[in-house]
């Protein structure tokens, strides 16, 4: 049987790197067009099909899916990992996880990680810190499948599992207003990140569409349990508190909850509270806690369909990065 | 250089599996003294040296530490992850980690993973399923040193480290004691736990020393947060009912609390109470809880910098397995 002909022997050829091939061959934008005809014609003319499905049937296909993720303590991310490895195991997949723990450099060492313990596909969500994308890019180009979840990217050719944040946002304050809430104060994440960014623009829409004025003075920067206690204290006691509070996650939606209860104010009665996640703590604490649920295992059975779908496909020259929003939905408890 | 003899040589020389011969190496009880003594001649004759100094010098060590734990989710779990994971980045090793889901199935599918990818080294807390460990001795066989934490097992020549849960049930009904509780009833785990039967004879012991009576009528299995609450109702609600709880973890502890409550006593006026484990959720309580630290973070950084000194000092005929058991402290906050 011919040797069949690789990215290697087109790079070769033309005296460019397999990356450049590689993507070249995906229509990447960053590879000029003129290179881009050039590659498609050599592998044509060669007869270059790409190996992806070849390499799954090779017996040295690992069944293991790589993920790396931020934090596994966090609530959301462990129920993203226990829908991940539920679609994983049900496919004869074994999960190696890799926790980034929000650091760039350790979210690097793990990539390499990744590929040298050749899994056949990768899941990620990227850590705070990561503004750099070219490790990623490393495993795309070693054709590796890769899907994003929750912290995604623009600037990579790949598929993308996301939570509906703004929706979830708008509905949580829409809620609080229907409740009669005349002054809500939202509790924000830091806006270099989109959940920060989509959740506040939630709050802002379902403002705008009741009439109600949006006032910068009542959105903070508070997504610990410590910053919500301390700043929901401080505002709590002036003239012209807040009635209602969307925070950005339950932890800091319980941290209000125990101010106001610490400053002799009633919840639901004089303060209304609605968090974003619904984490276990949210039906724990006392009153339990309205929030909106992210459906973190949906999500993560999602991105794992997603991957497995890619690796059934093989490689695909006309690759069209696919995303998917997963809808959030309001859990109203004894907090609103 | 003349060839390094190997397992596989005796193995072959005598007729023997290679881990037959690993096991006669260690002196494993499995392994009759006269084949024991046959395969030792035979190696010193042969000037056999065990290998795992060479291995780890050779290119192909992954610097990767395999870690097969039953939840990710759990508090206590996800802080020993963390801890393992300081020491070991900080040495450059990165943590691959397989979650078993409390799946005996799902355990062995990821020895088979961890085996497939050659680590390093493996750290272990096995799943409740788990009665069988001779998939862990398969990596024994392959003389990948595994030291096991919090859940462990005397059936396998292996290094130990384990929380003082005796020690932290005593001090913590000691001090429900100290605090004018007479009647006193413990939420325990299932029995067949190593866990579930150390914090249940701390509970037990304490009571001893101060001359109050055990009674089984006062014990409960009820270990999970709707048990708990369920559990708590019942007997609430009852003459004579508990003035004490001490609870095997902390969301038990939380759950009682919520009960008490919900039927009109006070916390820690009417009714004290105790957890295990100084969660996050301790300090998120309402009124904050009374727990038992374990230390999670510590025993997973004991765990890896055993396993550390393992790969350093190799593979060694006279292996003698290590216990370690980390202290356990009672943090006193406004339940009690």
């Amino acid at each position: 049987m011919k040797r069949q002909v690789t990215i290697k022997d087109i790079a070769y050829k033309l005296g460019l790197s397999t990356s450049t091939v590689s993507r070249a061959l995906k229509d990447h934008p960053d590879i000029s067009s003129k290179t881009r005809t050039a590659v498609k014609e050599l592998a044509a003319l060669l007869g270059y099909r790409p190996n992806r499905i070849a390499l799954n049937l090779r017996s040295n296909s690992t069944r293991t899916i790589g993920l790396i993720i931020p934090e596994i303590e966090h609530y959301f991310f462990s129920a993203i990992i226990n829908g991940i490895e539920e679609i994983a195991y049900k496919n004869d997949y074994s999960v190696m996880v890799f926790q980034s723990n929000e650091s760039y450099k350790r979210e690097v060492i793990n990539t390499n990680a990744v590929l040298t313990n050749r899994v056949d596909g990768v899941l990620v969500s990227f850590s705070k810190e990561t503004n750099d994308f070219s490790h990623f890019q490393k495993l795309i180009d070693n054709e590796i499948p890769v899907v994003f979840f929750d912290r995604t990217t623009e600037d990579l050719p790949a598929d993308q599992v996301v939570a509906d944040d703004y929706q979830g946002a708008f509905q949580a304050v829409n809620h609080l207003i229907e409740k009669g809430c005349k002054r809500i104060a939202h509790f924000a994440a830091p806006q270099h990140l989109q959940i920060g960014k989509s959740r506040l623009a939630g709050y802002h829409d379902a403002l705008l569409k009741h009439n109600i004025h949006f006032s910068h003075e009542l959105v903070f920067l508070a997504d610990t349990f410590e910053t919500a206690r301390k700043t929901a204290h401080e505002i709590l006691r002036k003239p012209n508190a807040p009635d209602g509070f969307f925070a950005v996650n339950d932890i800091s939606a319980i941290a209000i909850i125990k101010a106001a209860k610490e400053l002799g104010k009633r919840v639901p009665e004089d303060v209304k509270v609605v968090g974003f996640e619904n984490s276990k703590s949210a039906a724990f604490s006392d009153p339990e806690l309205t929030t909106v649920d992210q459906f973190g295992f949906e999500l993560g059975r999602e991105a794992c369909l997603m991957l497995l779908r890619r690796l059934k496909e093989g490689e695909n020259t006309d690759f069209q990065p696919v995303r998917k929003i997963i809808r959030t939905k309001l859990v109203v408890r004894n907090s609103t």
